[in-house]
């Protein structure tokens, strides 16, 4: 039986870290928002890792504060520890990294949820859409609830016919025992989306107690103030550790001598895993020459002596979970609390989607996250909020929001996944980004809080904080590119301390810190501002300025990009009519569809030649239009 | 594939609030433990009322406390508000009850079981028992673990079989879509047990925000000093009100108009319901005169907007809930954040138990709580901790601890379960106890701390603490009855004024206690002890002495009761042997197999005739055993 009543503008389907992302989004956006998630006792959370950041992963948390969503805030209310990675090295890959506690994030961003306006949160298992002529117009619960919506995200993770499997032992399941979503991906296949299988996998946890850690190391939080949200103005100072050790010889011999028993290689296992999260059998097996692995050994949170056994990711029957842990230095009597395990679900081909997120395939229906094929909390918080946002948009009518790869890794990500696919749960790294030294930890907010203003999600009283912040940097900039050392003596002493060379003619501030050996408190000593500057101005300034040369490369780099992402391809192109294309490329942009001579580019099997083919062909039209 | 390995004493199945008793007990009693969950991120987990305690329940919680259990403790750590109920009538029926945070109230006895000694806490679905000749050795998981063990003890709650009913959906499941245990119940049968299929329910949760409480009553905490635990010294102030509102005759006629919709009604729903919590069809139903029923509102925790709807119970479709809801003053406009449901599931009759817990069929296993066709937290707990207790006192060699009907709720409890059976989910009611004077919650310390000191739960700290208590409490009940108050003027001013008739001979302090207008402050004020008493004692004092006369009345049955039980049967005792027995006296005794000839009574179907026959049999076993 079905029943219908309740009307909204968003639905939002699941309260995973995607979901709650775009719930807020949309609600905050002064859209009547309905998120439907299988069990309020789960929502925001973590079946993997007790932690949030890291490299690529940090920077997205940051993009998403700079943008209005929780991520970053909920973790800075929530951390038991949190860290700077990469210290020594570049500013393009520090990035903050912070140990939840995991049940406190949940309760926290649940409450967040419960709190804010236009959001309705509800347990519902929604099992299909409603689909009236290519447009998505609502969607039905297990129960029978038919709910409206003008428009429905989709972000149900790893549910998804999602399958369970340890050793011998195989059951339909979600994450962590959940109910798993298994109507729903049938019915998304009825509707003709195209669909993968992956899989991905888990450590077991153990008691705090039983471990030795007088022969791990300590690795301690920073003292420093740290903090993801640039609304964060106060620290946990109560930090809690980690712990370092290494799988031993004997970890190997225990894996290598099991294979057999692995779901992983025995074939039971038919979803594609992730490269760069893989099992630790994965890792014997592919890198079979290092003699050891790092094992980190996280709480859980401050008040459980679960500890997740990071590195240790694994689908090994239980018992052989078990010896390999006690092979381990500091683990040899451990006590395992839960058994790790791996878990295959559905995703949808991530070509599907227009880079709003929105599917192609049906009008008003986004989806975002684990659903997309990516793996890992921040990737699905980058893609939920701008899911949210666009969502909204296409609500009231407006164009949706979509960032370039110079904007930010959400950007990136997304391009990514809608132009090229993926063949494995992906993840977003570094490496992936072309213009690394312009998408900065450090500098997020200089990139998208503006758009986070216009967008509707960051407060005016925040963008008044940042626009003086932001004066401050350039008036700094100005001064350092205006002002000159001389080479009196007061200058010449303080370089010469610094270990390099004395001035033989005056020069601009900014060209003395490009120096390597000079820092800007070098400066500041030399030819002081007008008055003190905050912290987060001389960072910016400093690392501006040294690394002016690279950054304008980049941005030369950026500017050719944009003209190309000016050349726009209109999405219903219908490339059989366009002479001389390669039959690859002709069937790739017609799947693909992209929205402009950029994002044709980035397609494989699309060459040169036929990007040639295209301009020419935009030449033509444009021509034609103006004659007409 | 099945993996041997770890050994222990005693094997606790189930973490809900069964099994942590037994756990907990088990584990402190020197007893290497391990307790096997389907998960631990449920460990105590209520998933009906957030609440703890009440008439009966309350009592129970006490006497938990006082033999050393955990449930007062962790009630007392974790409420958001605590009321003694029923102040206004006798001490019979005088009870506490808190609210508590729920998720609190979780993780606290998590860590508690964390942080216990011998015991081993993990996730693990247990699906088969090992049994060799009769006796249980251990248990299998779904995984292929084989676990050793002395005795088991199974506390499965409604998760055996489970299945949720809502409107016209039916689904497998635990409750709150946890796994449920199907395996197992299928072993249980295989073994032989005799089970029975049972159902309860859950009303729908709603967000605290959308209720118009003005058009509801407020029912704020006790500011007064409470406590469950005789150990808790401190109170929590902040406590939160909950509110009273009443259903109308319009979610009656909803009701009535929807009964064909109703799994209770159309026959979707088999298993047997509890009659003292009626799902509010059966309510509407059953009392069709009644025009309105208390609905109570009850918040899920300190920090979550869920609101429990007390009275509410129901298994309707997920629509009809929600009208249902918004015809309640108050609830007008309210949303509903999970909607309520039934659950049945397998239970085993309890007939097939020992008083111990112990199972007849299968020796050193034992069962306890809703899985022995009980319902309530506190049930469940009571039994809890006596299962675990057995179970390690088998371990060790030692005698059962059995509690008699007079000394304890939860003998009353366990004495039905085994001698009577029960046809539906049994919960406790002080009506079902016939010495209900003796069994107050007042004195639970008074009745069993100095057996918890003797099991070994209570520390030696606590029992001299308890002794100095109870040696005021004598003290001053001998000095009562021995001093006496004289007819001068200072007493009669009091007497006057209390408005009570003066005094024309001296009489005993207690005898002048026992005038109705008169209370023990009065005494004090005639004549004060020798230094003053906590109030504690003074409380017992007052009672007993107020209540003395109906107290010795049943202090007299219990003798009566006392001789009976110690009038012992053997459990081998064959009864086809017995001449004159009725035939049914016959069946059941050889069923039930009594201990003695006080619990063979209580059989219903064994008579006045039946039992003197047996008394014949035992003296002329007594005497062919002096003549031999
Ligand atoms: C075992 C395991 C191990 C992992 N290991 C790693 C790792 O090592 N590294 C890493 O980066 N990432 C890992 N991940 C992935 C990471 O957890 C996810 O990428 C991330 O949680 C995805 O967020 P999401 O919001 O897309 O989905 P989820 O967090 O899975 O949330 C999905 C939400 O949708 C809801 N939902 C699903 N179906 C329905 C439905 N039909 N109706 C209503 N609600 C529905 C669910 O209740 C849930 O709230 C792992 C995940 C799992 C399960
Ligand atoms: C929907 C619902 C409504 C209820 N309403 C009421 C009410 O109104 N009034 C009332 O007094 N009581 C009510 N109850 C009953 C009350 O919740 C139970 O009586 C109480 O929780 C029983 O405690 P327990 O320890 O016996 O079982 P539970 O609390 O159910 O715990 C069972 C434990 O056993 C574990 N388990 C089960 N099978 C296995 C296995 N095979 N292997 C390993 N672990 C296993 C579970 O994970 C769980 O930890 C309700 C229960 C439900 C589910």
């Amino acid at each position: 039986m079905r029943y219908h009543r309740e009307e909204y503008d968003v639905i939002v389907v699941g309260a995973g870290h995607a979901g709650v992302e775009a719930a807020l989004a949309a609600a905050r956006l002064g859209c009547s928002t309905l998120c439907l998630t299988i069990s309020l006792d789960m929502v925001a959370y973590m079946p993997c890792n007790p932690s949030i950041g890291g490299p690529a992963k940090g920077h997205v948390v940051r993009e998403i504060d700079a943008l209005g969503g929780e991520m970053g805030r909920n973790i800075d209310k929530t951390y038991i520890q949190i860290r700077m990675l990469n210290t020594g090295k570049g500013p393009a890959v520090q990035a903050l990294r912070a140990q939840a506690d995991k049940f406190l994030y949940q309760h926290m961003m649940k409450q967040t949820m419960e709190n804010t306006p236009n959001l309705v949160l509800r347990q519902s298992l929604v099992e299909e859409l409603i689909v009236e002529d290519g447009v998505c117009k609502g969607v039905v619960t297990k129960t029978g609830q038919a709910y409206k919506a003008k428009t429905v995200v989709l972000t149900t993770g790893t549910y998804l016919r999602g399958k369970i499997i340890l050793g011998e032992l195989e059951y339909e399941s979600g994450p962590n025992n959940q109910q798993p979503a298994v109507r729903l991906s049938e019915h998304l296949q009825e509707l003709g989306f195209d669909m993968v299988r992956f899989k991905t996998g888990t450590p077991p946890r153990v008691h705090g107690d039983t471990i030795d850690y007088s022969k791990t190391e300590i690795q301690p939080g920073d003292e420093e103030f740290r903090a993801f949200s640039y609304e964060t103005t106060e620290m946990i100072t109560d930090q809690l550790p980690c712990w370092l050790t290494y799988t031993s010889e004997k970890t190997h011999q225990i894996i290598n001598d099991n294979l057999h028993r692995s779901p992983m290689y025995s074939g039971a296992i038919k979803g594609t895993g992730p490269r760069y999260c893989p099992s630790i059998e994965d890792k014997i097996v592919r890198f079979y020459d290092k003699p050891r692995h790092q094992i980190f050994l996280e709480p859980e949170g401050r008040y459980t002596n679960e500890v997740y056994v990071q590195g240790l990711s694994t689908s090994m029957p239980e018992e052989i979970q078990l010896d390999m842990l006690r092979s381990i230095p500091g683990l040899e009597k451990v006590r395992m609390m839960r058994a790790g395990y791996a878990i295959e679900y559905d995703a949808i081909v991530p070509t599907q989607l227009w880079p709003s997120l929105e599917t192609k395939r049906v009008e008003n229906l986004f989806t975002a996250g684990q659903i997309n094929g990516t793996s890992g909390y921040e990737e699905a918080a980058g893609q939920g909020l701008m899911a949210g946002i666009n969502a909204a948009r296409k609500v009231q009518g407006k164009e949706p929001i979509i960032l370039d790869r110079s904007q930010a890794y959400i950007g990136v990500l997304i391009d990514d996944l809608v132009t090229k696919g993926t063949n494995e749960p992906y993840r977003l790294l570094t490496s992936r980004a072309e213009y690394r030294l312009l998408l900065r930890h450090d500098n997020a907010d200089l990139r998208l809080t503006e758009l986070g203003y216009e967008i509707g999600l960051i407060s005016a009283e925040r963008y008044q904080r940042f626009k003086q912040k932001k004066a401050l940097i350039e008036e700094e900039l100005e001064r350092l590119n205006q002002e000159k050392a001389r080479p009196d003596e007061h200058t010449q002493a303080i370089l010469k301390e610094a270990g390099t060379k004395e001035l033989n003619n005056a020069v601009s501030l900014a060209v003395l810190l490009r120096r390597p050996e000079l820092s800007y408190e070098h400066i500041v000593r030399i030819s002081p501002p007008p008055k003190e500057l905050p912290k987060e101005v001389t960072e910016q300034v400093e690392i501006q300025v040294k690394y002016a040369g690279y950054i304008e490369k980049q941005l030369q780099q950026v500017e050719r990009l944009k003209s190309m992402q000016n050349k726009r391809l209109s999405p219903d192109l219908d490339y059989e009519q366009i002479h001389g294309l390669s039959k690859e490329a002709r069937e790739k942009l017609a799947t693909i569809r992209p929205l402009n001579i950029a994002q044709a580019s980035r397609i494989s099997g699309v060459n040169p030649a036929d990007i040639s083919i295209l301009l020419i062909y935009l030449e033509q039209m444009n021509k034609t239009k103006k004659n007409a």
